[in-house]
């Protein structure tokens, strides 16, 4: 019944004018009694719907407020304004549904990030927020297609987990226990053989311990799913639930591994802006404004496209985690005591050198491989002839401007009795983890993997700067709205 | 470095040959010292490696095992053997990873689905399971393409969820509090302010309503994510956790929303015949080997790919409720007292009525339309015009065979007043879910959606029987390896 209708971003690329159409969609503004923009969510670009003069009564005209819902049937007519080539000449206008233009929270000028995130159920109707959101669509659609395209196997690895080896991070408990009076064992504590897993279990953190069950039987897979931590951080770059993007593959070295996440981000980037021109020409102009607010000094160097068109261009700088670590030495801004935190070898990067990195010396993103196996997981594949006291990992990081870590990932460590033995320094449950091991003991492969942070792929891409405004609707401490 | 290496499905489907390649992948025998079916995971067919007399030592002879791992480098050259078109003359062979044969679990011959369901880390290596889980990967592929070619957006919907009201079934609790000794308020409760969302919180059911916010700005969302119960369902049928797609379109009445169903549906199996020729193939000749050892009458009319083809030329089914309970009514099956549970207008149609609707009455899949409204949930839009007493909403089941409800959805209740009232009666939070109320506040419009459950959806196309075979590492009651 409501098929016949056509969609604004399509009637808006079609040439053609003179034909009678029916569109639907929500009021943005209303001028001079006469002139509607009505937009259905396809694209930020509104359709002008002219109403002529005595088409409606007063009683009608009243009820076309901010948000309201319209069916308009009319003739497509080339445009006499600027600023658009057609418009739809109305024969018919229905409201479907009325908006309280007093009640209605979205006025139609600029409200603030914080404000919107608040009423995250409607800010999809701005045009902020349009465009974000249909990028971040066209992202996770190019991540599937980067992936089939090369053969890889979609792997739905599970949510809920037993397992807690992989030292992520801290995690959520999932249960089905009465939490204010759980059974007890004789000794008092908690009995998990009455939960519903009949153990203890946990929100995943990563799917890359069954990604790599995948991949030592499809060569190649990839996960696209929900991850968690239960970190009370309060920052703007981490969200308690957030998507990941975990490839596995086997017959593949941490060259290769590079190799592919800097082709998978490359990639990303241009699908963005082969589909989402008039989406990120917003958001480049948003970026723009907002630059103009600050002082000089803080204004970044490059604007959005710009810099999207760089990264795309530009190889990866690729350095080891020593000479990283060599360059901050070297730094004025160490010299001048202007890292908060000391830099030796040995340490775990902070924010504020690897945006030193990133931000002041190569200006573009940098992968650090070699990282100390002191501050890696086990997993990772020590790496050969190291000094004494100084063993480091097949690890490597991708750190990109403004964003930080943004993949991280390694070869695997493939022998087992090296495994073995990192697990049980590291006081692992190597029994409860022998499904993992069995990979190493049938068949090991050299295999390597990586994460990528699928929100702090979108924060690149839209220039925002808070993960909040990324996801549909955020999850972080204290928060858990709609 | 490992990126010269060709696929074995690439090398296969090739006509190429007299040149050089290198393949990487798993023995899956080896005979008379001589040819190895070597696998990648890449396809179910193996590629013949030839190893001339004298080209290994008897130590490395040996070691050529059922899962060992080996690098080969050869020229591939046509087969005179039938059954393969080419194979490959080893050069050279280095194994890369060692596979004892006397532990290795999975022997070059047929396992139980139970037995391989305990050892689902390995499955992956079988004929069975790699088709299964191509044909998922390919099936979630379709899943993106089709709602992106038709201008859908893909909403993260959030996993974390406070919202209790969906109803859809019993819930598991996501916590950060200690549950052997949980904060509490001065009257001996809980206190969940202290944890980690600062209220109680769960996984949830369904993303519907988060995507009808979506659809409400968009037009056209759909969500695709793992959803939850925990209900303590020991069947072939029931996941604690499972994958849901759920479109939600705004300007789209039930019709719309069944026409969109089906096409969905034959879509997904058209896809998957196109491009798992292979697979299908397989499964359609073990299907038939079951069938075989069943008596007569219990085996199946058609096999699997005449099943597939069948559904996708023929239309579904559209019923009402009130028709499907007067066929049942009408049934042998009724009159001869054969169904556990009675019929009459009202009930919540128990499998054994769907299957005899499905597979005895009907012999394809099902729309049922209009169910009555008191076994339906709060946002089904209520058909005008009912007889009281006699209420129906604008609800609709698709029901297959052998699978039963594979989609569940409806046109939504749009009617600000009609929604309240329903929630009300229904001793549902209306103010808590007051931004859910604002769709229908600010410019509401006719909407619709469902939800289809990917497990089932993959069980119907690869003709397997238990849902635990279709997911990588099923989660069911007191079971959560991997």
């Amino acid at each position: 019944m409501f098929n016949k209708r056509i969609k604004i971003k399509e009637l808006l690329q079609s040439k053609q004018t003179g034909h009678k159409v029916t569109v639907m969609g929500w009021v943005r503004t209303f001028r001079n009694n006469q002139f509607i923009a009505l937009n259905d969510g396809s694209t930020n670009n509104n359709l002008q719907v002219v109403v002529e003069l005595g088409l409606l009564d007063d009683e009608t005209l009243k009820r076309i407020t901010t948000s309201a819902s319209l069916k308009v049937i009319g003739e497509v007519v080339p445009s006499p304004g600027k600023g658009q080539k057609m418009e739809l000449k109305a024969a018919a206008i229905e409201i479907l549904g009325d908006s309280d233009a007093e009640k209605y929270p979205l006025q139609p000028k600029k409200h603030s990030l914080e404000f919107l995130r608040e009423i995250a159920h409607l800010r999809f109707r701005t045009n902020t927020f349009g465009a974000i959101f249909r990028i971040r669509h066209s992202l996770a659609f190019a991540t599937h297609k980067f992936f089939n395209d090369k053969g890889f196997v979609y792997l739905h690895t599970p949510v809920i987990t037993a397992s807690d080896a992989e030292g992520a991070g801290e995690m959520f408990r999932v249960t089905t226990l009465p939490i204010d009076n759980p059974p007890r064992k004789e000794n008092g504590d908690v009995d998990f053989t009455e939960d519903f897993f009949g153990k203890s279990t946990n929100l995943t953190v990563s799917g890359q311990l069954e990604g790599e069950l995948g991949a030592t039987a499809f060569s190649e897979i990839y996960t696209f799913g929900p991850t968690f931590r239960a970190e009370n951080s309060n920052t703007t770059r981490h969200l308690a639930e957030f998507w990941m993007i975990e490839p596995e593959m086997a017959f593949c070295d941490i060259e290769d591994n590079m190799n592919l996440a800097e082709e998978f981000i490359q990639y990303l980037i241009r699908y963005a802006m082969e589909h989402n021109g008039e989406d990120l020409a917003f958001l480049d102009q948003r970026l723009a404004d907002e630059e103009k607010q600050k002082p000089q000094s803080e204004r970044s160097e490059m604007g959005l496209l710009e810099k999207l068109r760089f990264v795309t261009e530009n190889k990866f700088e690729r350095i080891t985690y020593t000479e990283a670590i060599n360059i901050l030495l070297d730094s004025p801004a160490y010299k001048k005591k202007k890292f908060k935190y000391d830099v030796a070898w040995g340490i775990d990067m902070q924010s504020e050198h690897e945006r030193y990195l990133v931000e002041k010396h190569f200006k573009k993103p940098v992968i650090v491989t070699g990282y100390p196996a002191a501050i890696k997981a086990f997993y990772m594949r020590l790496n050969d002839g190291c000094e004494p006291g100084k063993e480091t990992v097949a690890a490597m990081d991708i750190l990109a401007p403004g964003i930080g870590e943004i993949v991280g990932g390694s070869q695997r460590e493939e022998r087992l009795e090296k495994l073995e033995q990192r697990m049980t320094d590291m006081h692992l449950p190597v029994e409860e983890m022998s499904w993992y091991l069995d990979t190493r003991r049938f068949g090991t492969v050299p295999h390597a993997g990586f994460g990528l942070g699928f929100e702090r792929m979108v924060l690149f891409v839209t220039g925002m700067t808070n993960i909040r405004d990324v996801i549909p609707f955020a999850r972080t401490p204290k928060n858990c709205e709609f």
